[in-house]
């Protein structure tokens, strides 16, 4: 018997994720919790549609019966054009990650790759100074955690990024929403520099990942003092982490924030509060077993 | 844990719809058998949507991750038109009520309310005499159970209608399906003629139900030998029913062709099989609540 009489179907609508971790993540935790919970995998790439679609599959969707969604690449910043209300967080962000539907049909954003990451900082860094960070990568994951740090406490914040504009661009739009504070961007050959005056590292670059093996900066830069994080989570221990542990630096691992943001999405679909170290859990088993 | 790494998305496409009892009946079911299941009712009022767009709102939800459908009221002859394929009873029936979305999201049509009421004569008739049968009603339900009397074996079949040309007509059809039997179509005022010929009456009209209550036909009509059976089945014991076990007739309840519908798609759709009695007695606990 469900504990609940409600049942939920929620669906991810992105680019190449039939293979995501987060359906399963999601569907064993509600089973846990005896909620009848469904998680498709909506792959744009599959499906034959353009990002572009987005809105209008959402609609299509809601109809049809679908509660909820998380969005992923290339959708999160387009999406919010059909959507009909869009939270603050995920306003300031200029990125949705995921959508409900209310009673009406109407659709509104939330962004949990924020709050995710946010909630990490608390979880695994507890306490470490937050004055000064240097921040490896300034896309679409790496906006999420720029915010979240700033949003935290952190006065210093550094981007470091291949593509000077790209970072130039992120910082000055961070500055707007974060007047109090200095974001700046930097080239990487500067990493030095900043690392000397930093607290804490965070690589929100894809490399460290299986198939972009290796680490995102010279080594010899990481110093015991700092904290270093990483939003890449497959595989769980990346070269960047280990690097850090050997170190002697505290660390936060990718997965804090992979089930971060996807307990904050099923807190907000369901209103019942997941075991975030159940799913964890379950997070790090699958990895390990290599899915 | 659940007994399949499978799960099962499944709509409900029909006007009307949304108080269906159908769904939960499936989400109970598949929960006692440990499968992870899902059955979305899709009402067309409430979306907005004509009965002629059903092909189009299978293709969009095949796309979102459905992997079957049942299909009712207005849309079982026309979704045909929509589908990649119909199974050999459905195409002769001209009458679909689950569609499978296989691999290729192909969509295949089947029809189980004639399986369903095959089953229910099995089930609770077991033995009873098929040579010559009364039904009435020849519209949509009753178009499967004329089909699924005359599959089981019976000789002559009597259908009676208010609208002499509809009965006339669906006699013709059955006809050319099975050109063997003796397929009448009668006007009411014929019925105690054939009665007085018959082995069973099957009742396929809407009479008796809770928004029609009443009896089908002048219960002098009804006699110790006849079997009856009821499709209507809220409440279970309609009052046909009642004056036929008064009279000493073995019935045949119209939870019996209700359920095997649902036991037939269920088994399509996951392979798997429900337990028939746990499902009815699911049911005559909803239609007693008065769900």
């Amino acid at each position: 018997m469900s504990r609940v009489d409600e049942s939920y179907l929620v669906g991810l609508i992105g680019s190449g994720i039939t293979g995501s971790l987060t359906p399963p993540m999601h569907e064993r935790e509600a089973e846990a919790l005896g909620i009848r919970y469904l998680y498709r995998p909506i792959d744009l790439d599959v499906i034959g549609r353009p990002g572009a679609d987005a809105g209008e599959l959402l609609r299509a969707a809601a109809d049809l019966g679908f509660n909820a969604f998380n969005i992923t690449y290339p959708c999160k910043q387009t999406v919010s054009a059909g959507l009909d209300e869009v939270s603050d967080d995920a306003r300031r962000l200029d990125s949705v990650n995921t959508v409900l539907v209310d009673g009406d049909r109407r659709l509104i954003g939330h962004n949990t790759d924020f709050s995710g990451f946010r909630w990490a900082l608390d979880a695994a860094l507890e306490g470490a100074p937050l004055g000064s960070v240097v921040q490896l990568g300034a896309g679409g994951a790496g906006a999420a955690v720029a915010y979240a740090l700033l949003d935290a406490g952190v006065q210093r914040l550094s981007l470091s990024e291949v593509d000077p504009a790209k970072a130039e661009a992120r910082a000055a739009s961070l500055r707007a929403l974060f007047p109090d504070r200095q974001v700046d961007s930097i080239t990487p050959d500067r990493l030095s520099e900043a690392l000397a005056e930093a607290d804490g590292l965070v690589n929100a670059t894809p490399i460290g990942m299986h198939h972009h093996p290796g680490l995102p900066l010279d080594a010899a830069l990481i110093e015991p003092r700092h904290w270093v994080a990483d939003v890449v989570y497959r595989p769980v221990q990346t070269e960047l982490l280990q690097t850090a542990v050997q170190r002697g630096c505290r660390v936060l691992e990718g997965t804090y924030m992979a089930v971060g943001q996807a307990v904050d999405s099923m807190r907000l679909i369901t209103g019942i509060e997941p075991d975030v170290e159940r799913m964890r859990a379950h997070l790090v088993e699958m990895v390990a077993q290599g899915l």
